[in-house]
């Protein structure tokens, strides 16, 4: 009851994926505040307009999004939460279209490469153009728009509900395997900051072990900087869960590195292990601690068949 | 004069900024061969089509391209060299059309939202209409095609140059440190290889000191495996220049670990570190010792004023 009276700014428009993710963390009720650039989702948070951001951090295929590093970076918030998305793309047409009149399905051309088996596959008996839109959602509203006949779209199942358009096929994408990881983002504290985390630890999962984000620098860029630092984790047998190093972009002999591990704050070996890094660290940044996500199942890495 | 014999397959279209990165690589003498998909890349080099295959491993914003990583994994390649590309998007049109009269800009969509600024302040006379398309370089080469007397597009120097375009602006995105940086990668043996190297080693910064890649997952998922085969480089006093952490995405309880250091393969040091590593690692795969890229310029994070 209590996720009924959040609001949730999501980079993209009504029926993205990042929507899907803000259902997927806080239920089918949570307020959904569309936003044009993740920029404007984090200024959405500290500006009040939302109590939390939803964004992506990392997906299996592309990688991290670092802009998004940046952001967190930047500001003043703390990570509340984290969901794993897979990415499965739905071809849908206007209710009034069907699937054997398509001539051009619309999508963002991501998401048609993506999915290039099925144009590949359809083209053998008649071509399917595919034609690129700026976003997913966005290609779907086209159509509810539009109503035509033989144009079809590629988005989320999300924007096949949202834009009342008929499902035509499920998991148009050639590789099974593509999940995008999403983190919840709210103020680093106050009454926002705990009505979010509330909101979350009543939502199934929510009482998962914790894991928590840092981002840190070290002191000088000695040989041996990230084993010492390391050190500190390895010497209380707290588990790494991810590691990425990023050459600072101000000053490219710099590197930040951002580290995610098992434990929470508060927990008397985490604080004694970031107090121990804090001596070793020109910057330490702690970017949140909450439930960690259940790992993606185990999926093939073969095309289906 | 060895390179104008060499042939380099890129994902995209002529003009795009992964052909770019071959001329920066290996001088505009170097043929080059594009392709639709990474995957064709890599098959156009193990199949012998090309000399070697030049593809995006990582970007200043976007982060590192993980499907690079795997293609890595899976062939038996050897990255040669690397060059580190300023992502500078050009406003072009056709000789007849002029910046006064334009209404409309093609691009993809990634390089439109890049060029946001630029739309915003055109808005503020007149409307400039950002149109979606495929890649960059097929927007050029549609103005190409068609001649539209108001119609733009945003790709890079040399698909103007390719296309026999006018460039209107250049530098049109709004972050001045947008970097990818582009790897070389060669048959792992053989002649092929024997060349490429030549031919990288005879261009303006062949000499420069080497870098190493390597991918490993260790032997098992102990608490502290990271920490302990990060000790076989620190305690050789090696540099760490990448480090980055990936689930296996068909176990997702096991990581594979890509890992950059100074110092080049049959130096005793760094042979000594990998023979240390292998005794701890549960798979290692070697990427490759290449001539490290000069670091970006310090660029401002701020906008252009």
């Amino acid at each position: 009851m209590a996720t009924r009276l959040l609001t949730a700014a999501f980079q993209g428009v009504p029926g993205a994926y990042s929507q899907l993710a803000c259902r997927q963390l806080l239920g089918e009720g949570v307020g959904t505040l569309p936003r044009e650039t993740f920029e404007d989702v984090f200024a959405a948070v500290t500006g009040g307009k939302a109590d939390l951001g939803v964004v992506p951090i990392e997906n299996s295929l592309a990688g991290s999004i670092h802009q998004n590093y940046d952001l967190l970076l930047a500001h003043d918030l703390a990570i509340l939460g984290e969901t794993r998305l897979k990415v499965e793309h739905v071809l849908m047409c206007h209710p009034s279209a069907s699937l054997a009149k398509l001539a051009k399905v619309r999508s963002h051309p991501q998401a048609l490469a993506q999915c290039s088996d099925f144009f590949a596959a359809a083209g053998r008996s008649r071509r399917i153009q595919p034609i690129p839109y700026f976003d997913t959602a966005g290609a779907a509203e086209s159509l509810a728009r539009e109503a035509p006949a033989d144009v079809g779209a590629i988005a989320s199942s999300l924007a096949a509900e949202l834009y009342g358009l008929k499902v035509l096929k499920r998991n148009l994408q050639n590789h099974a395997h593509n999940y995008t990881r999403f983190l919840a983002v709210a103020p680093a504290r106050g009454a926002t900051h705990a009505r979010v985390a509330r909101a979350l630890a009543a939502r199934p999962g929510g009482g998962r072990p914790l894991k928590t984000s840092i981002a840190f620098m070290p002191s000088r860029n000695q040989v041996g900087a990230l084993f010492r630092a390391l050190g500190v984790f390895a010497l209380r047998d707290i588990d790494l869960l991810k590691i990425e190093s990023r050459p600072n972009p101000l000053s490219p002999f710099e590197y930040w590195f951002y580290l995610d591990f098992a434990g929470g704050m508060g927990e008397p070996r985490v604080d004694k292990a970031l107090d121990h890094l804090r001596e070793m660290a020109g910057r330490l940044k702690m970017l949140g601690s909450y439930p960690r996500a259940e790992d993606a199942p185990a999926a093939g890495r073969a095309r289906k068949p």
